[in-house]
């Protein structure tokens, strides 16, 4: 470390949560995972080819065309006002019935959660997750001084009746219960599982019993490959207690960076008050042009094939290489399958010797606020090739049975 | 209000912060300002011909062609990650010497105002402003439940005299010292006026002297017209107390809401740790690559004749056409000339007859926390035609004329 990156002697400004949490990072980690010469199962990045460039073009070239003394200014012309109404017909397609009024937009999923964090959320506050989870909702929650209490995930989603036992102990022992639950339904992230329509129906009468709020992210909900999907917690929620972030990073770009929350009104009035991310009028508009003439339902189509394929292979290439001992989920839809090394594996202690081989992946542990994860990585289909996607899992099995005589060593 | 409005039962789930502030907001004011049939002197809105248009297809022609694979992508690519480089060279030809190393990207100024919030206040610090002041950023201020202490502004700026004499007095009470000051140097908004370079001075020792850190907000500072540009506080720093807000909204476009924050490396590990805004790694893409080859610098050189040309005919059409005892700043850059009216109005009262005249602009009570600035109002020149300034300001003096007679019958 440079001396450019010690203190400069005025952490005592910061405020105490930033000073309790300053030196907390993954990003280290992180970066020289990005940057290895390998293939990458690592992040959950879309397939390049995904990518709609010449018809983000034609949307730029219509919206400047059209909105010449608009599309650049404050609050954007008629195309950035639209938005809010593609997002109520995208979401009446999966079943949730709301109004223009119900929809907050944000500068991408991460933006959501936090707009969130920041209108419900004190230091000390309780906050559900599933173990594992998304890493960077698990920052987030970090970062409001919150604390983050796991509950296991099963094939079926998060394991609501030990949530359940849990709270009621909890409450007749006088200790503190949550404020908010933080759930992915849909081809969760990282283990690939969707939660069952009963165990959502589950989670809003707990939220309601013991006074908590459900975020709900769905970012990969729309990219199914097989069998019906089950209602979104919001579309069977009665009580106002679910709240819904998603995204569309995955369905047209990442690098466009913008999302929503829908909500009950006084929510969503609050979220609009506090925000201060900034209006992206341009890009509002472009997504709204873009969208029009259903061509964003139609790119949905198309990117879920897209990403069925991958799936497909991986799940093929891991059933034909991996030595036996190792197990993984076969999600219906999304970016990733979890893997489960043989015993006394340490996937991040592994993943140097993996990335040597010639493969990334994110170690299991990365998704834990505690110790866990060790025997498990999360592997994306989603970035690369079919082709590349058989390369990686060739040097994962590879990695996987150079370890497996240490441990028999060991034993 | 529609019972739809209304409380979900929910409140309680809030922070205290958001239960505080959750029922202010001036939100309807500003609407019924900004969708009045009249000349709009209100918002500070860039001429619609100011737009790059077709300079910014352009480059989204170039960019989503030379990086189809990434343009896109989470983080982008390689114009992506050039734009701290974009931001250092700007920065350089204001006097601020500074790595990327010392640059965190924001979506716009409020975002990156947001951020510094985040970072160093807890509920009741102090924050000082100028009174009068930019009204988004006492809003993001009020967010974060700080107390908001104003000090007047004359012609040379901020009146730091006043403020030196009340910190000394406050600490000999042993009264609490402020956690942040916030200034807009050049061109303060809502006033015009430029603090001076001794002041900016005075400030940095006061922060030393009572442990406080400066925002320093500069987004119209390259808009200049008249004059020489005293240095950014953040070029006279010494001790790392000077954070350096800004923004490519008014030398761009704000639809691209994009924006910046200049400080000592600790400082922008947390903004970079603790940021939730996501990376519109498009439109940063974008940006560098509109900028590439002086395109930005050469705008920006338009720009200033383009404002200058709107500042000149606003102060050459109220000499011409304001009656006695009106009297208003005379900026030497920027987008905002501040109005005095006679003794006796009220601006906020008096608004309704103004539109009803043909102008609207903001009254000078939205930029006080207190009951100040009733005599006072914000033109902006930035927003329409030369043409259209006449008749704003013809309307304005109709309007004022008007309200005299019954001021001199009440007395």
């Amino acid at each position: 470390m440079s001396e450019r990156d010690q203190s400069n002697g005025l952490e005592h400004l910061f405020t105490d949560t930033v000073r309790e949490t300053m030196d907390s990072s993954v990003y280290g980690a992180w970066r020289s995972i990005r940057d290895a010469d390998a293939v990458p199962l690592s992040f959950g990045f879309p397939y390049p080819d995904s990518f709609p460039n010449g018809e983000l073009l034609s949307a730029a070239e219509s919206l400047l065309d059209s909105e010449s003394e608009c599309a650049l200014q404050y609050g954007g012309g008629e195309y950035a006002d639209a938005l809010p109404e593609v997002i109520v017909e995208q979401a009446r397609s999966r079943g949730i019935s709301c109004t223009t009024a119900e929809v907050h937009l944000t500068n991408g999923a991460t933006n959501a959660i936090d707009t969130v964090c920041q209108t419900v959320l004190e230091p000390d506050d309780t906050v559900i997750v599933e173990a594992p989870t998304f890493m960077g909702a698990l920052r987030l929650f970090r970062n409001y001084g919150a604390n983050i209490e796991g509950y296991e995930v099963d094939d079926h989603g998060l394991d609501v009746d030990a949530l359940a036992d849990d709270l009621a102990a909890r409450e007749a022992a006088g200790d503190a219960l949550p404020k908010l639950l933080y759930t992915i339904p849909n081809f969760h992230n990282p283990t690939g599982v969707t939660l069952t329509e009963e165990r959502r129906e589950r989670l809003l009468e707990l939220a309601e019993t013991y006074d908590f709020l459900i975020l709900e992210d769905d970012p990969y909900g729309q990219l199914r490959f097989d069998g019906t999907e089950p209602p979104p917690v919001r579309a069977l929620d009665q009580t106002g207690r679910a709240i819904r972030a998603n995204t569309f990073s995955k369905t047209i770009a990442p690098g466009i960076r913008t999302g929503w929350i829908i909500a009950e009104e006084p929510f969503i009035k609050q979220f609009d008050r506090i925000n201060a991310g900034g209006e992206p009028s341009f890009t509002r508009g472009l997504i709204a042009r873009y969208a029009e003439d259903g061509q964003l339902d139609r790119a949905i189509n198309e990117l879920s094939t897209g990403y069925r394929k991958r799936r497909d292979r991986m799940l093929e290439s891991l059933a034909e290489q991996m030595p036996p001992g190792t197990t993984w989920s076969e999600p219906n839809g999304g970016f990733f399958i979890w893997v489960t090394f043989p015993e006394g594996i340490d996937a991040e202690a592994m993943l140097t010797d993996a990335i040597d081989q010639g493969v990334a992946y994110l170690p299991g542990s990365f998704f834990y606020t505690d110790d866990g994860g060790t025997r498990h990585a999360r592997l994306s289909f989603s970035h690369v090739t079919p082709v590349k996607i058989d390369e990686g899992i060739a040097a994962l099995a590879d990695t996987v049975r150079a370890e497996t005589p240490a441990i028999e060593a060991d034993d």
